[in-house]
């Protein structure tokens, strides 16, 4: 028999995953905060439901896409919360990027009423999930993955069972760690050639398919050099995840100092009014220096 | 009439660099300070020379691959320097890596002389060399670069002229900072996985070809999982070009913290007796913490 799936919060990302997997031909069951959000669905076949609750009742893998930890909190426990309505064998899978702690803990809290879960952050951004090309990084069991992948399939394409439970969190914090930090080394490096009188469009052309080659180069190398910032991924977002990376990486002792910097370098461009900019828009920031 | 072609410095890059003129059927005079790495090119057919002056009397064009600014000063301007012996209207080619500031002085005294002169420093390390395969950042005139084209494609696959002098070496210069703030990221993101208890080889599987995705992911970041810091191109030398890079920043009074927060780990793996590894040993200075 088919699974019944379920697809909770429908924002830039969620709305179009959950389309993907409607038009796929899985019976859908939806919910979101913001009921205008849930009509594109609704004209896809998808049924629409009044709370995360009554999505679990209906539903035997719920895909959730939620901004920040408090959020899948609230979805998942919370007074007509999803632990409130899944049935016993149900799947939860949080797509959401949040703290690798608190998704062992959710794992944990859920398994206690026979609920699986995957935490299962993607990469890719909107056009990627419109085109059902994300990465998903996946941490749980794998006969779960397994249950789910059909699914995910619909999705992206790189799809990786990282782990045990938050090693898909743990990814994705370092998939956030990697693209910042790469976003500061092309800044740096472009300004560089800018303050010398020298071409950054020539440099960049030089740099790739070398060594210094990179997908940051590319595409984020190119806003800067055309100061075209619009997102893309904006950084007020980024640094959102970035929180993320350095609460975990305190909770582990564990000193990140270029990453460390880059976040206050997010932060400068958050406060000079540009959180809504793509993340590459650290190099205005660089650039005031 | 075919260019005589002269190669001053036959080190770890340019021995190789050296032999593929010669086996492309080049007419070549070379001279090394240590004599008995001659030896492979006296097989090949070229006539070794005893001082850079020799080499630049013998040559149209004369390249030199040295290891820093004074080398390539001391080649060109000593007693017995290319510029005792060059004629008027050959070309020198330093594809040493040096700085950008001290290479737009030399192009101009060697002008005086009627020497043109192009900065074209690689980046592909050993194997690119033996390979015929390296980048090469060309700083120039366009004529010139023209000239000496022919001979940058038995070098080389990826040859930009990125603009006039010193434009080769800012470009080399901001390649280094790349390579080395993403052997930071990359880094920093592998022991978030590793102090998190997650496979650190998953999570470069998870993060290739998305957007964290780069050469040093691919290349660096395998050299750290599998602990094998064989170079690849060496910290200590690696060290040596983040010294031209911040010397060129400050004359810019241009701040550059990520590349300066690098650096200093280069050379905790520096003074803690790495400095003949891979610049990706970074990553054993970080684990220290």
């Amino acid at each position: 028999m088919a699974e019944k799936l379920g697809f909770i919060g429908l924002g830039i990302m969620g709305l179009p995953m959950a389309l993907n997997l409607r038009r796929a031909g899985f019976p859908l069951s939806v919910y979101n905060r913001t009921k205008s959000r849930t009509v594109p669905l609704k004209d896809a076949g998808a049924a629409i439901c009044t709370s995360p609750k009554d999505v679990a009742a209906n539903s035997d893998i719920i895909f959730i896409c939620v901004s920040d930890t408090p959020d899948v909190n609230e979805v998942l426990f919370g007074k007509e919360g999803v632990a409130a309505g899944a049935k016993k064998g149900s799947v939860v899978v949080d797509m959401s990027t949040i703290s690798p702690d608190s998704t062992r803990r959710f794992a944990a809290d859920l398994k206690m009423a026979g609920i699986d879960m995957l935490d299962a952050p993607v990469s890719g951004g909107e056009a990627g999930a419109i085109a059902g090309s994300l990465s998903i990084m996946v941490g749980g069991k794998e006969e779960v993955c397994r249950r789910v992948l059909p699914f995910f399939q619909k999705l992206g394409k790189n799809i990786v069972l990282v782990g045990d439970h938050g090693a898909g969190q743990v990814a994705k914090a370092c998939n956030q760690i990697v693209i910042a930090v790469t976003i500061e080394a092309v800044g740096e490096a472009l300004l560089l050639a800018e303050k010398s009188g020298v071409s950054g469009h020539k440099v960049r052309e030089a740099l790739m398919g070398g060594f210094a080659g990179s997908k940051v180069l590319e595409v984020h190398g190119n806003r800067m050099l055309n100061d075209d910032y619009k997102p893309g991924f904006k950084a007020k977002l980024h640094r959102k995840d970035m929180g993320i990376v350095l609460d975990t990486a305190k909770n582990l002792q564990l000193p990140l100092p270029a990453t460390t910097l880059v976040t206050l370098h997010m932060d400068e461009v958050i406060k000079s009014g540009d959180g809504e900019l793509d993340s590459s828009a650290i190099f205005k920031a660089l650039r005031k220096n």
